[in-house]
């Protein structure tokens, strides 16, 4: 499996084209899988949080595998693939396996590759995937566009202490986790939750939650209070969405928005430079952007150049 | 400039064309515009708000065009455009000009068309636009890529009370009103806005806004009280955001964004049915979503299909 894996991450043309001749051909996996989306920004606890929850998850008979989105390569210091946690428990436990980040220069392709890879380790039986993303740039809302349910991970604190949460992160987090709720810091874990509580309140209700809002909880990953409460209401929030045909529809949405973007992905190589095409387009969106035409009328020119090669 | 927008609007092809050549002939126009967003769930008290705002507008000065965008025509019954406030004076003010609602089965379709109509009427010298939507579906966010400026009127309450606003929408809105602060209501008013800015402050600090984070004020558009206020909040906001060069950034990157757009819907017209095109994109979309051909793959068979008539 990671052979495959290297081979799906390489940006060789050749490996490329067998990558994918791989992954057209990869079983379906039998069981159906949970896929989690996991944020948080540094210093929040996410490789405390994935080795506790990973390790419980895996003690109940769990395949899990951790991959991690980082289109910063030099950013990944503070994820849960560094060094230093290769030494936990969880990278040797055996049901478990865990991915350094690829490195890759924009966005885009990591998303494929991850995208990819959530196959690859689905196909080899992992039943649960976890994908980490520091939160930089749209990673967050790569993630959430790859998994089922998105786990944003939070300190304790708020207002001025905090501003390290995205505003469109409320729409796509489907539970508030509140970590470090030990010591003297659960009485503000708990305002914190609350905050975000009422927060999240202020807002429409959604179909895709059983209340209508995401939950905030709190625990702490580092002395172990409240995982088994987050574990529950994760198999309880994934049941409840698979028997309302919330997953199903999740994911058929998400398959298509991936084809868009690898519509635009291609169309966007074709008319790169080595094409001959590259002046070409950069005309059509001068001219778009200067009004000189109108953007439809600059689109459908560029379309029509594409047309006859 | 009505005869102009109603060729706009039309979806005759032969209008399209002439249309077309009308927007890339118009001349760019001399001042720079302001352009508003503005959304709020029906009873909110939009149309009086635009009336009482509008007429402030004008009486200093400002020449101001309202148009809507609204999806589904049969909702528009609460909007500004309704027979009921044609009575009002803001559209029989010399300086203002208010557009009923195109109809227009598809929201690419009313995007395209109320963009186009902006580009008009500021040829025509409007230099203040309103764009007016009820946020159903994704809407708002389409005003918000249109506009630069987004205002979201809320009414007094919160929590269950009021389940109108969508989550995304704290990322889009520049200025959160609170309407209908007056008699018994001006109480709650106050603790809705206070809740709001408390919400927005429990999120990362963003560089459009002079504090980092969007204002939440209250007024009473019936009564006029704070209208003075919420305007000199928006030529203050309007002022600092030009001086800072997001007015210019924003427009650079909704006119690519737009490209971007009509480029997806030039591609969709070329694969539609009766080019013959229809079945072979069926083809690659079924392949991806079942799994038989990657999305990557699907998106590359149906870019080579394009290419070869």
């Amino acid at each position: 499996m990671a052979k495959a894996i290297t081979l799906v991450e390489s940006t060789h043309p050749d490996h490329r084209a067998l990558a994918e001749t791989v992954l057209a051909d990869l079983p379906r996996p039998g069981t159906p899988s949970l896929r989690l989306g996991l944020s948080g920004t540094p210093g929040v606890g996410k490789s405390t949080f994935v080795e506790a929850m990973g390790l419980r998850m895996c003690a109940g008979g769990a395949r899990l595998a951790v991959l991690a989105v980082d289109p910063s390569s030099a950013r990944s210091g503070g994820s849960i693939l560094g060094d230093k946690t290769r030494m936990e428990p969880l990278p040797r436990h055996p049901n478990a396996y865990i991915r350094p980040t690829p490195s890759a220069r924009h966005l885009g392709g990591v998303a494929r590759r991850t995208r990819e890879v959530i196959r690859l380790v689905e196909a080899a039986g992992f039943d649960t995937v976890i994908v980490e993303t520091v939160g930089v740039g749209q990673s967050e809302t790569m993630v959430a566009e790859m998994t089922d349910i998105f786990l944003l991970l939070l300190a304790p604190g708020g207002g001025d202490e905090l501003q390290g949460v995205k505003r469109g992160i409320m729409e796509i987090a489907d539970l508030i986790l509140i970590n470090k709720a030990d010591g003297a810091l659960a009485a503000v874990a708990q305002r914190t939750a609350a905050d975000y509580a009422g927060a999240l309140r202020l807002m429409r209700r959604r179909q895709t939650d059983p209340d209508g809002v995401p939950k905030a909880l709190t625990l702490s990953s580092a002395e172990g209070h409240g995982l088994a409460e987050v574990e529950a209401e994760l198999h309880a929030l994934a049941a409840w969405r698979r028997e309302a045909g919330v997953f199903a529809a999740t994911r058929q949405r998400q398959v298509l928005a991936w084809l868009d973007a690898e519509i635009g992905i291609a169309l966007d190589a074709l008319m790169s430079a080595d094409t001959g095409f590259g002046t070409t387009r950069e005309t059509f969106v001068d001219a778009g952007m200067s009004g000189e035409m109108t953007p439809p009328q600059a689109a459908r020119a560029l379309i029509q150049r594409l047309r006859t090669p």
